[in-house]
């Protein structure tokens, strides 16, 4: 592999797959892109254009990834449909070309253990492209916590809080997969945005794990009700009995006995957050208030009964405790989407792969975080059951040492 | 009974039996204090006290309240220990006394049916005095839940979320229950602040029951550090093995698939709140920013990213939205304890007892609110597993008509 001349493959053209794709177009001159898949023509066809104007050469255009994996591209960036980003990265392991996987969950637990086992064999590098554990407030409460400005992390919160009734609900036209596990599958269908920085924060699969989970699903009836506003009270979608449930709330129990709460709420209106909640046994994170509260500092315990004085204290914190790199990044310049965050990811795929390094988030968090959506799904069928979450080190979480915030 | 004399025997002379005591001298004329009850000689003699100095005749006292129930009087007030308040309310109401009854939690399914069961048997009135169904904001909502403005409400979360760990490890010196429940047991100890006003706008037993739940706990540490940081790292409570989770999420399933999350989190530093989350079909309210979210409203739509400043627009909404007991409230000028709830909460009781009213937080309230915390107890030893809640009405929920909003 050229580390000036990266033979990138893409697969997956859609919506994110174009816009990360015309990022690095813009961003990264080291990246050729060789090569561009998806099931269909026209999105190919796009891609393809958008590439030879950015870079004067056509890539060549496949259909299925077997070929493409065939075709000498040194790394594959996966932006497909849920359901191909585990089996497109376990084809690309074992045939050497290295991962960068847009996130999602997993539709069943073989699928994780094939994955976590395609890996061992072939150690071709992989990450999980989360970029949510390069959010900057995750990053600088991260940066608190191994300063240890939080005791120890006790309980955790977190949500996909993302109106989306208007994008499922347009799925046909779009050809986007949301629509059909939506029609489909009840579960926590996205949660890695918000268990990922937490999983980082709790030290998951390094010194700890995810040892059990419940979930419930509240009935849906957010769909139906934008579909009949959207497109009429007649349209097939206005009646359709969706099998998402609108709201599904998922109780993590960790091995030393920390909680970690998830929310999907994706489909009644709400504004955008991921409800970020790090308490611990020190000081408490709330992202709804973006506040910190700290035991000991006389201001914060002086308006226990006016908080809302102390709402938006982030910022205070950010000159001491910003981390560093997103110190470095605020003085280079914030550039790409979701406000830097999928710059920094790429940033860090592309420093391992080239150096030699482990992958910041590496195949059994890739595992574990998606995972946490078939067990959701099983546990929802079973009334709310408690489910074991597969330890995939197989044991080895007790002695990998706890990771270096970033 | 004389409406403008009601004899009242209060029990239990704690703080807040002093308190709610002291508050009734001032602000309610038509109750006599003729009797005091507690286990302990000089609360009971501190009451008295209290009494003989604002009304001129010392009541009086009872270590026992089954004799105090023999008395004369016409109603009990309840603040003493959690485990006492279902016996005692049971005696009272066997004994034709009517019952006024502070919130917590239950120990047994088998007292909260025999609660309801000599309710049937006997119809004395009886009342859970939770003065978190009378908040301003709780009531406000409601209202507009009534109105129709959120449409159909799908997904609630509340919490009492109050840094206890002072309180609860001076328990030895104060004599106070708090300390050998978090010693003895692992639960969601204190659930009616925040699911009663929930309950309500479910319309909870009321053409809608809650049906299931399931109970994680955290790990206990903050009562230790606490302990180890105000009384020394050599006392017995800096390392004494309290039972009680630091933080226990608790989910609540509906019969129409509303589900209900709930914190427990008492035990970490944190700022007050109840955490109070609705979320229907057309609109969003959130405590934690004291703020609402309609569908349709231009300006919240384009805050999508930048919500912040919408926090605090619940204020906007009060001209128009205050339920009319605050708006009378206000004009009359708050007062009692609890930014007043306290006050609306016991006008409430004696409206109820005096008229032969329904009372407004019921015998089937009190007893599904209440029984949350031994099911909760149960699916925790448990390892999460779900609990079926039981029908305290027997089927009769699916024919009780909704209440009106007070």
């Amino acid at each position: 592999m050229d580390k000036n001349n990266i033979k990138i493959g893409i697969i997956g053209l859609g919506c994110r797959g174009i816009s990360m794709l015309e990022s690095c177009l813009i961003e990264r001159d080291h990246l050729t892109f060789t090569a561009v898949c998806d099931v269909y023509e026209d999105r190919m066809e796009q891609a393809a254009d958008i590439i030879e104007k950015a870079r004067g050469t056509r890539p060549l255009m496949f259909a299925d990834y077997h070929d493409m994996l065939k075709a000498g591209i040194d790394a594959i960036m996966i932006f497909s449909a849920w359901e191909t980003h585990i089996p497109v990265s376990v084809a690309a392991m074992k045939a050497g070309v290295a991962v960068a996987c847009e996130v999602g969950g997993a539709y069943t637990l073989d699928q994780c253990y094939e994955l976590v086992k395609v890996y061992e064999e072939t150690k071709t590098p992989i990450m999980l492209l989360e970029n949510c554990c390069y959010g900057r407030t995750e990053l600088m409460v991260w940066n608190m916590v191994k300063k240890g400005l939080f005791g120890d992390v006790i309980h955790c919160e977190g949500g996909y809080r993302h109106y989306l009734a208007d994008e499922i609900t347009r799925g046909e036209e779009n050809r986007h997969y949301r629509l059909r596990n939506y029609m489909n599958r009840n579960c926590e269908n996205y949660p890695t945005h918000e268990l990922g920085p937490i999983a980082k924060i709790l030290n998951i699969n390094r010194g700890n794990r995810m040892v059990a989970l419940t979930s419930t699903a509240s009935r849906q009836q957010g769909l139906n009700e934008f579909a009949a506003f959207d497109k009429g009270a007649d349209h097939p979608l206005a009646s359709y009995p969706f099998a998402q449930g609108d709201v599904v709330t998922t109780v993590i129990k960790c091995a030393h006995g920390e909680t970690i709460t998830l929310f999907l709420d994706t489909s009644l209106p709400r504004y955008y957050t991921r409800n970020f909640n790090i308490h611990g046994t020190k000081a408490l994170y709330t992202e709804d208030n973006r506040s910190f509260f700290f035991f000991g500092n006389e201001r914060h315990e002086k308006n226990h009964f006016n908080w809302e004085k102390e709402w938006g204290n982030e910022k205070e914190y950010r000159d001491e405790h910003e981390h560093p790199i997103w110190k470095q990044f605020l003085e280079d310049g914030v550039q790409g989407g979701h406000d830097g965050m999928d710059w920094l990811e790429l940033n860090a795929f592309f420093d391992a792969l080239v150096n030699g390094k482990e992958m910041p988030i590496d195949v059994y968090d890739m595992a574990s975080w998606m995972a946490i959506t078939c067990l959701s799904e099983e546990s929802i069928a079973n009334g709310s059951a408690p489910v074991a979450i597969p330890d995939f080190t197989n044991g080895m979480w007790t002695m990998r040492k706890p990771q270096d915030c970033f």
